[in-house]
């Protein structure tokens, strides 16, 4: 099991944006900016689809997905790897959806991404960049 | 032929940090914090590797990379896609060495991405986000 830090989590709360990447199933990789994302439990992040166009279509086709926690005001970097499943139902998704809703009123907030955490590594400029930590 | 526009241009210029997404030969993606990243031309990105791992084991075994232009203080939000060759010598590789090292006296500047732009996008926050633009 695999699960975020306190400080990983700390930092991941206090950015506004993240950064999520994910490949199609050539192995083109996208990138994009995520505003409405959330800590489930310290082995699982969700970030709501509002959006998104290639993020979806890429992970339905190749269900993985790597974000990395860094910026101004935040301590460390970490980069995190996991596999991912699209929800848009259930609990979990009504509950997210709520919080989502009361920040941005008018986004569609139609479906989630459940990201189950595999690798986590540090991206702390210096040699140990890219080094696995948990 | 991709170029760069002029807004696209403004915006990479003013970011400290950019998110470089690549991914491996199975499709599992990563991003990483970028730097020492400079236009080289409208059709180029040049990233410095200083403290690169997965991103250039990545590309070794799958040349593609993703950046987005996106922060506070600039105007817009880009998506880029780029086909990527690593450099390590000649002259273009030189002078981008020099001004890496006049900024960073400290990293090791050894080799760089050279990331011919193939696709262009938006991810300003809105049903449009991901379309194509250039």
């Amino acid at each position: 099991m695999v699960q975020l830090t306190d400080d990983l989590i700390e930092a991941f709360n206090a950015l506004r944006i993240i950064p999520l990447a994910t490949a199609d199933k050539d192995g083109v990789p996208n990138v994009a900016p995520m505003g409405a994302k959330s800590i489930a439990d310290p082995e699982t992040i969700l970030v709501m689809d509002n959006f998104m166009q290639k993020t979806v279509a890429n992970i339905r086709e190749n269900p993985k997905a790597a974000i990395y926690v860094w910026g101004e005001g935040v301590k460390g970097c970490f980069q995190i790897h996991g596999d991912v499943t699209y929800e848009d139902e259930g609990e979990q998704f009504e509950a997210f959806r709520k919080e989502t809703l009361a920040r941005m009123p008018h986004v569609p907030a139609k479906g989630m991404l459940v990201i189950k955490i595999t690798d986590i590594y540090t991206c702390v400029a210096g040699p140990g960049a890219g080094n696995k930590i948990v």
